[in-house]
């Protein structure tokens, strides 16, 4: 399952043409997070997409939007910055050959025209993809961005190989991230730090694929630490 | 040397916008033919592409903005019809890896929003190329079009973005997975627990795609807990 979501999309011609490649790259599902275009003339630009984009979903909140997916991405033109561990984006090339191929339901976000999306939106996901464009402009368009992030999804989802193993589940690689934010709880000398580590904790559960054979080790090899880590504390 | 031909281009906002995404994606030169759309008007919407739009070469005549190209290339989402010579078009990803690496210089035309390029246009192009697109609906947006035609070319002439962050070194991984190993040592209670553990972390830091700064700060979280686990045994 494919879900885009928009949030607070400014301009109704770039969400009229989004509404449209949804369906040139047949996105099963559009949410809209309180966007500022309007919807009555985006319909406008939509050409045959005019039916999906009656079909979106208007929402009042990200959490709303995002809520039942298995693995949600953020984009952003600042995929990089040194220091930041919210801007470690993975390439979109990356993300569209290993990571979501892998993954039953995804929800792609895409922020504003003006100022894409916050910091607080993209820590709420678990991934964050850029489009490796030319380093002296490389902010693109959104609905551009769009149709270039389905277009390689699109590649991606006609395979369906029967020979891998299935993936964890969302539930899963929660429990997963609970158990590391206890861990750095026990061995971070500050909330700063702790906050990071989730952050990192996320990315990593993110990206790395874990089968569920994979994540019950890690569960088991996580419980062992915190139990050591603990009794250390008593 | 990459040329990108607008023929009859008829929307502002198209115009604009795909002067935007020849900069996005570093094209060399835009000729546009036999313009509808105001340029004047277009130049609103190219945002950083408004110089690249003002140095544009607009003709009166398709022979002249294909002059002196060793490739020419027509673009159309009527890619096949069955029986119709100047409808067998190649994928636009087969053309991206095989056939435009070899080319020095090529040329790209993109038709009307409304009609898109007439036979005989096409009939002057050496190849046709189109966008496997959804079988109900393949028709997209001209601007969305040239976005993703030029994505695929921008993928094969590797220009260095920096808009990605630098991976983790193999070095820097290794040095992860010591310290995973040590941890292991520490909390697992069999020698298979050791072994698989390793595997486990092996392949988690093989498919995570650590970022330099998320494996500096898992190698922080690493020697923390380590340092916490080893307090407690002595």
């Amino acid at each position: 399952m494919l879900r885009i979501v928009l949030v607070g999309i400014e301009g109704p011609v770039n969400l009229g043409v989004i509404a449209r490649t949804c369906v040139n790259f047949n996105v099963d599902e559009l949410y809209i997070v309180k966007p500022i275009a309007s919807i009555e003339e985006a319909l406008n630009y939509a050409a045959r997409g005019r039916d999906f984009l009656l079909k979106a979903r208007v929402t009042d909140s990200l959490e709303e939007a995002i809520k039942g997916v298995d693995l949600v991405v953020a984009t952003s033109d600042e995929g990089y910055s040194a220091g930041d561990m919210l801007r470690q984006a993975v390439d979109l090339n990356g993300f569209a050959e290993k990571i979501f191929p892998r993954t039953r339901s995804v929800a792609i976000l895409f922020g504003r025209e003006s100022t894409g999306l916050t910091r607080e939106e993209i820590s709420k996901a678990d991934v964050l993809v850029t489009i490796p464009a030319n380093p002296s402009y490389p902010a693109l368009n959104i609905s551009q961005a769009v149709a270039i992030v389905l277009w390689e999804l699109w590649k991606q989802r006609s395979i369906t190989a029967t020979n891998i193993p299935p993936l964890a589940s969302k539930e899963t690689l929660r429990q997963l991230l609970d158990l590391t934010v206890e861990i750095s709880k026990l061995v971070m000398t500050t909330e700063d730090k702790i906050t990071r580590s989730r952050i990192l904790w996320r990315r990593i559960l993110g990206k790395a694929l874990l089968t569920e054979k994979e994540a019950a080790l890690l569960r088991y090899w996580l419980q062992r630490v915190r139990r050591h880590i603990s009794s250390d504390k008593t």
